[in-house]
């Protein structure tokens, strides 16, 4: 389930994230102004703005799968010197490359792995924690302040485009 | 692990919503203005104000389980009528104390269960795909854009008041 919550799941949101900044992209072209504007609001004086709250939402998906397989030196590195919207949507799309070379089987053993960051000073999570208390929280928390950055600013978005569509069965 | 992904992170981020309200009152109480206007404030015109997103938050976390333990009628019913900050405290303890009446038990078969909801026409989601898809991006969401709201308006917030505390290990 671990691969259902956060490969596909955080691809899933990944390619919702980067329709929420083209709908931004549509907005500022209509209403004639740069989408840096958009790009680079943020919600107040000290919170992250929109460019580093999509970085990290990437950073959430790609290290928090990484290290839930055990591979961290196989995601790709990212430098955080994106400034435009094509820079921004490659990070995303690079993102996305990285989750889908994952397998369901890296997932073996992902649950009880021990899990730490440097900043955690040598303690640990396991997998299953780490998954539901810290890196599925953090991802949609990034997304949702993207999206609600996006929002205050005038972009038509709704809730559909932050859940994307569902798999409805008849 | 439905259960731990629900009920358990479900309550996690509910009495983190709570502390994060709390934390809301004392900067109104410190600057001197009333905290409804804090409750009252939204990011948008057309996007609901803090109180409707911790009703909302609130019903995710509570029929979100409902639905995947086929329990809808169990769970407490609430009218929406809270305007202040003791009522909104209440009612996440009112479903705080029904996620606790829920037993891991009880989820046995919710991963297949067929989840629908009147919107949806008939057509239904299965308890996992609900789960992933919709229950828990729903409650990260409104539990955030409440966040953003207080954030947005000057209330001293991190990301460690959103994801509380994590059970590290040495």
């Amino acid at each position: 389930m671990l691969y259902d919550l956060t490969v596909l799941q955080f691809s899933k949101m990944l390619n919702n994230l980067s329709a929420l900044l083209d709908k931004g992209a549509q907005q500022a072209e209509a209403k004639k102004f740069d989408v840096s504007v958009l790009l680079n609001a943020r919600l107040a004086p000290d919170q992250f703005n929109c460019i580093r709250q999509v970085q990290i939402a990437c950073d959430t998906a790609k290290l928090g799968v990484a290290r839930l397989v055990g591979g961290v030196e196989t995601a790709p590195v990212h430098a955080d010197t994106e400034t435009t919207l094509p820079e921004l949507k490659a990070r995303i799309e690079s993102v996305l490359a990285y989750l889908a070379s994952v397998q369901p089987s890296d997932f073996d053993g992902a649950e009880e792995r021990h899990i730490s960051q440097p900043r955690w000073e040598g303690k640990y999570l396991t997998g299953l924690e780490f998954a539901i208390q810290h890196a599925i929280p953090n991802l949609y928390f990034h997304v949702t302040t993207a999206y609600a950055i996006l929002r205050h600013n005038g972009v038509d978005l709704g809730k559909k485009d932050y859940l994307g569509a569902m798999p409805y069965k008849h």
